[in-house]
C-alpha cells in the first residue's frame, strides 16, 4: 500500500500556509543578518540532505518555499514524498543567489522535518501491520492550522485518513451518547439527518453495545480501549456487517496483535499530536 | 525563576488562531454530528483534566476557544498557566450548551496539549539548570504559524525566548561566514548595518574563532556543538565580555554539566519542533 | 421529513459572508444617503414581509447583518427557517437608530430573499415526492462563494444536501470513466485510495454499466439522464446493494414520476444555479 | 449600444473571487476523485459548449479559474463577452492536464452559466428598448459578494449600472423621505452634504412629488411604479432638467411600453437577484 | 459650512484599519515593555491634550483603538471630530488598566495626529475663502492604504471630497486627452459609456479648450494650473454651465484670490500628501 | 554611511501594501475613466521625473505597482533607492499598454512620493551630523499600516531604525517608571523577563536619573528633552557604559549642536508623522 501514488495537496492549498509561515518568519523587514552580511549578487548552492532514516514528506513545500522567496532559485528533488530516507541520503539541491536560500531556509526545513516525522512515525506502524488487512489512520488531534500537511503526511508514510472535520463525517462519541440517550437512538438520528454521501460511525466501550450499532446500521464502529479478545469477538460479531475500527493505547509493541484481531482500521492521535522532527539539513556551498 | 510572572500573549495575537482552528475544525458546515444527535436546549458541564504530570499552558486559549464558539459558554479556570500538573488536577470547568461544548472540544484541546507539551518538556530542561544561571531558550525551529505560541509556552515552563524571527537580531551562522569571508569580517558588516536596539550575535564551531568574534564585539556568541571543555574554556577567555550560548545536542543527560561549564544560554530547538502532547482530557457529564 | 430541525450555520461560517456582504455595499465611506438625510438621533422601527407564498430561509443571517451595523438594533423574529411564508407574513420587526437600519436593509433582504428563493423552490420539488422515499437534493452547481448558505438554504426546503465540494466524497463521472479506462476499474482505484470514512459514487449513462458498478461495490450510482423505465429497472436489478440517484432533467412535472421509480435520490442543479428571489420587503415607520 | 465595448474587470477585482470560489470547492484535500482514478501525467482536452441561445459572458474568468489551477492549461477563447450564442456553439477550448481541467470545470462554468444567465436576460430587455433612447439598468439587488461581477455581465447584455453600493450616489428613497421631512427638505440636505462629482437622486411615488423635486434640483428622479400614463406626464413636465428613471414592475411584457413614455432610464433588481444560469458545459476527450 | 454634521464612518470600515495598525505594533508578543514592568493588576487614568492649536480629527478611531484593546478601558470624550482645539484641550480622558492603556497609545495617538494634521490644515484653507462659495477638496495623493480616514478628515476640517478613486466618477486628464484625441471626443466616449449617477469631468490646460469642454457637456470643468485672470474668465465663458475646478498651486498665499475668481472648487493634493502631525499627547497618571 | 547598501524590503512584505493600494484605487469597477475614453491597444511611455531636489526611496514599489497591474509593462530604472535626486532628472522609463500604465500611475505615485519625502527629509538631518558620530534613527511615530516602507525611506535618507514595534526592544519611558516605581526598578525588571537578545532602553529626563540607569545596566538611555549642557554631562559621566540617545525638538536648527554633544543617537518622530510628499511626476507620451 505505501507504494501508492500519494494524492498531492493543491498549490491553492499550501501556498497560503507557506506564505503565512515566509511572514512568520521575515517579519516586517526580513532576513536583516544576511542583509547585512551577503553580498547582494553572492550566489550559493546547497544540499538539503537527511540525517536521518525515515520517510520523506514536504519536498513540494520546500520547493515551493523557496520559490516563493525567490523565483529563480534552481530547486532539484532526488526523492519524492513517500520515499525512504536513509542517513546522508541526498534529497534536494537548492542553487542560486545566497541571500534567497539563506531567507528560505528555516521555513523549508521546518516544514520537511515536521512532515517527515509524522510519515516516518506512520510507516513504522504501517509496517508493523503489514501482513495483515488492517489500515492506519490519523485522528483530528492535529496541530492547529496545520492539518491539511499532516494529514497529506500521514499519507506519505502509507498510512490513511480519518474525517477531516467536524462537518465531512458523522462520528458519535461516547458523549454523544450519553446525551443522546443511547447508541441506537444516536444513530437514528444520525441517518434521519445525514445526506446520503455522510457516513456514520459510533463509539462502543463495551462489546454490550455491539449488537444495537449493527442493528442501528451504523457505517463503521469505534471499539475504544477494548482488550484484544473483546476485539476479536466483535470481529467475529460483526462479520463484515460494518467497518471496525480500534482505538487507544496504539503503541508500537501493541499494533501488530490488535491487527491480528481482523479489525480494519487502526487509529492513532500520536501519529500527528506528538510528532519526533525529522533530521533533514541544509548544507550550503558558497561558490 | 519559574515563579515569575509570564507575559500573557494579547488576544490581538491568539484569537486570529483559534479562529483559523476552529475554521479549520468547522470546515462549511460545523460539527454535524451534535447537530444531528444533541438536542439543542441540552445542557452539559464538562472538566478539563490533566492525565499526566507536567506544565500547564494555553488555558486563556482554551477558554477563548470555547468563547469564540458560544459567548455564554462559563469558563472556570482553577490552574494558570505556569503552574504544575498531577495526574487527575481539575484544570478548569466549562459548562453551557452541550452543542456548544462539544463543538469546541477538540481545538481547545489541541492547543492545551500541544502547548503544555512545550511548557512541560521546557521545565524539565530548566529544573536540570536550577543550580546554574544558566537559562534555557528556545530557537526558530518552530511549528509554522505557531511560533507565538510555542514562544509563550517555553516561558511558560521556565525558559526564555531567542530571536523570534529573522529580522528582531542579526545572527551570523556558519553559512553567512563562509560566504562573508570570516567571524570578524561579518560581525563588522552587521555592526555598520544594525539599529541600536539590535543585537549581534555570532556563531563559532571552533574555539581559535572566539577571539575574532570577541574583538570584532559581537553582543552573544554562539558556540556550537562544542566539548565541555571547550565551553569551559571559551567561559574563561570570555570572562563576561559577551554573552556565551551553547547549542547543540542539548538533552536530558547532558544539559546539567553544559550550564555548569558557565555557558549564560543553553539552546534547543527539540523544544518546539518535537513536541509530545500532555495528556488533557475533558470529563463530560449531561445534565 | 421538512418538520426535522435544521442544523443552524455556524456565526464562525457565516459572519465573514455577511461582513464582506456589508463591506460590499458600504463601499469605503458608507450609506452617504442616510448620514445626509436622516438625523443621527432620528428612530424607526420596520417589519419585515413576505409578499409571496414561500419557505423562509436566512433569518439568522438578516438579524445577524442588522446586529453587526449596529448591536443596539433589536430584532424580533416571528417565523423560524423552513417554516411557510404566506404573503403579508410579518416575518421580524427591526427597530432602533433610524440611519442603521437603513444601513443594514439591502444586505440583509438580498441574503433572505436569495436563500429563501432557495428553499422555496427545493420544497416544490420535496412536496411533490412526498409519498415517496425519495430524497431531493441539491449538487456543487451553486453560486460561487454561497455554497454554505445555498446548501443550507436547501435543508430548510426540505432537501438534503450532495457532497459539499471536491474534497469530501469520491464521484467519478463520465468524463473520468473515460480517461481511467471503465466503471469497474475507476471505482476499484478509488477504492483503493479512499479513506475509511468516504463514499464513492459513480455515474453511469446506460443500464448496461449497472452490473459493473454493482460489482465494484460502488456505495451510490448516479443514474444520469435515463429514461423512467430504465431507472425502474436499475432499481430492481440494484435490489439495495447501492443507493441510487437519478440526475438530469428534473423538472416539477416529471419529478413525481422519477420519485415512484424507487430511486433514492433526485438531484438537481436548479435548486441553486436558477435561483428566483423570494419577494420579501421591509415596510419602515419613522417614530 | 450593444456593440460599443465593455470596459474588462481587473484581475486585480476577480482573482480574489475566484480563488475563493476555487477554495470552497477544493476545501482541505482538493478533488480527491481525480487524484484517485485520473493518472497523474494524462492529457486531455475539452470544449466549452453553449447548449442554450443566449449572451456570453466571464470567458475571461472561466479562462483565469483553469490558470489559476494549472498555468500550463491551454485556453483558447472563441467567442468574447457579449457577443451572442447559439446551441452547440463552442466558446472556448480547454486543454492539458486531465486532472487540472477536471479541478478547475465545476467552478469555470458556475461563474459561466451565472454571468451568461444575467447577461442574455439583460439582452432581452434592452432589445426590447432598441427603438428608443431607454437604457436598462440593474439595482442593488445583487447576491451578497458578487455584485462586481454581476454588474460586469449587466454591460455584457447591453445594460449599463446603477450606482455600485451606498457610497457612490446618493439615493434617497421613500424610507428617507418619511425621516428627512420632504422631497425637497431631503435633496437640500443631500445638496450640501455631497461633493460636486457625486450625484443625486430621488424616489417619488406621486407626480404631485415631481416639481418639489425639480425645484430642488436633484439630478436623476426615480419615478416608482407609476402608471405609464403617469410616466409620460413625468417626461413631458421635466422637459430634460432631470435624468427619469422609471422602476416597478419591469417585465418582458411591460418594458417597450414604459420605454416609449420617453424615461431615460429602466431599472429592474430582477435581472441579478433571480438569474436563471444560462446552460453551457464541457464536453470533455481523453488523449 | 465647517458646523454642519460630519458623517461618521462605519466601524465595518474603521476596525481593519485600527486592527492592522495595532498588531503593526503588537508584533508577536504585544507591549514587552509594560509586560515587564507593570503590575498586571496596576490602574492608571490619562489625559488625551492637545499641545498645539488646529481642529480635531480621529476622536472615534483613539476611542475604537483603546477599546479594542481593552473593551473594560473606560474613554471619556470631551471635544468631537471638527471642533476647534487650542494648546491644553482636554480632548478626552482614558482610564483603566495600566498595561491596555499603554498598549493601545501608540497607536490612538498616531491616528489622531495624522487625522487632526489634516483637518487643522484643511481648515486653514476653508477660513480663508470663507467670504465666498467655493468649497476646498481634497484629491488622490492620498497616503496608500489610508484614504478612507484622510478623506473623513478633510470633511472634518470643512472640506469636500473629490472622487474616492479611479472607479466613481471619470475623470479626463491631460494623458487621457492625448491618446484619446481631444477634450470634445474623450468626454463624448465617456458620456456613452457612463452610467447615469456617474459624473465625468475633464481638465483643460488652456482657456481655449473651455469651448470644447461645454459643448461636450462636460459636469466639472478642472482648469489646470491657469492664471486668475484665466479663471476668471473661465468663469464668465461658462456661466453656471458646468462646474468649475481649479487646481495648482494651491497656496494659503494664493487661495483667496483664487476663490474670488469664483470657480466653485478649490482641489490641493497637499491636504493629503504632505501632513504636518498635529501636537496631541497623552498625559499619564498612575493611581 | 549614506553610501551603504540598503537592505531591500522582500516582496512578501511590500506586495501585501502595493495590492491594498491598488485595490483602495480601483475599487469595484478599476479605472472606468481609461476604460471609457482609452483604447484597449493603444501604446503609451512616459518618464518618471523628480521635479525637486532629494533623495529616492520606493523605486522598487512603484516598479512592482506596474508589474502588479501589468506584467507586461517594461519598467527601467535610472536612479537607485538611497541616490540623490536633482529637478529634472529621469528616474525611470515606463511603456507598455497605455491603460496600463495610467491605472497604477497615482497608486505609484503616492508611494515614491511618500517615501522619497522621508528619505529627503531624513537625509537633511544626517548631512548636518556628517562630522560627528551621531546616527540619526526614527521613532514609532510613522503612519499606521506603512511602518514597514517607512523605516526603509528612513534607511535611504542614510538614517537608522529605532526599534519596530512594541515587540522587539523593552523601552521604559516615563510613564512606565511612574507605575513602576524608578528608572533603577523598572530596568530590573525588564533585565529578569527580556530574553538575552532583547535590549533595554530607559528614559529619563533629568541628568539626576543617569547613574541609577547605568547602574542598573541599561543597554541604551534616552536623554528625553535635556538641554545641550545636560547632554554634554551626561555623555561625560556615561563614558561608553551604554548607548546615549537624544529626543524631543530636534529640528535642522538644533540638530548639529546635539550632535556635537557626543551622543549616539538622535531620533525624530517628525521624520515619519510629518512628510513633505517629493514632487515626482509622470510625463506621459502616446506613441
Amino acid at each position: 500500500a505505501i507504494a501508492m501514488t500519494i494524492a498531492p495537496l493543491p498549490a491553492l492549498i499550501t501556498n497560503p500556509l507557506i506564505e503565512a509561515a515566509l511572514k512568520e518568519d521575515f517579519g516586517r523587514f526580513g532576513d536583516i543578518t544576511s542583509f547585512a552580511v551577503i553580498d547582494e549578487e553572492a550566489q550559493a548552492s546547497g544540499q538539503i540532505i537527511a540525517r536521518q532514516k525515515g520517510v520523506l514528506s514536504g519536498i513540494d513545500i520546500a520547493k515551493a518555499t523557496f520559490k516563493m522567496v525567490d523565483p529563480n532559485i534552481k530547486f532539484e528533488t532526488f526523492i519524492q514524498d513517500g520515499e525512504a530516507l536513509r542517513p546522508d541520503d541526498i534529497i534536494a539541491r537548492v542553487s542560486g543567489n545566497a541571500r534567497s536560500i539563506l531567507h528560505g531556509e528555516r521555513v523549508a526545513l521546518n516544514f520537511l522535518g515536521h512532515m517527515s516525522g509524522i510519515a516516518s512515525k506512520t510507516q513504522q506502524f504501517v509496517k508493523l501491520c503489514q501482513d495483515t488487512q488492517t489500515r492506519i489512520t490519523c485522528t483530528r488531534k492535529t496541530t492547529p492550522l496545520l492539518r491539511s500537511v499532516e494529514k497529506y503526511a500521514v499519507r506519505c508514510g502509507g498510512g490513511f485518513n480519518h474525517r477531516f472535520a467536524l462537518d465531512d463525517a458523522i462520528m458519535i462519541k461516547d458523549n454523544h451518547i450519553v446525551v443522546a440517550g443511547g447508541v441506537g437512538k444516536a444513530v437514528s438520528l444520525a441517518k434521519a439527518h445525514a445526506g446520503h454521501l455522510v457516513k456514520i460511525e459510533v463509539e462502543i466501550d463495551y462489546l454490550e453495545q455491539l449488537e444495537e450499532a449493527l442493528e442501528a446500521k451504523a457505517d463503521v464502529i469505534l471499539l475504544d480501549n477494548m482488550s484484544l479478545k473483546d476485539m476479536q469477538k466483535a470481529v467475529e460479531i460483526t462479520a463484515n456487517r460494518a467497518i471496525l475500527e480500534a482505538s487507544g493505547n496504539v503503541t508500537l509493541n501493541h499494533v501488530t496483535d490488535i491487527a491480528k484481531t481482523g479489525v480494519n482500521i487502526i487509529s492513532s492521535g500520536a501519529l500527528t499530536h506528538s510528532v519526533t522532527c525529522l533530521d533533514i539539513g541544509l548544507d550550503f556551498q558558497a561558490k
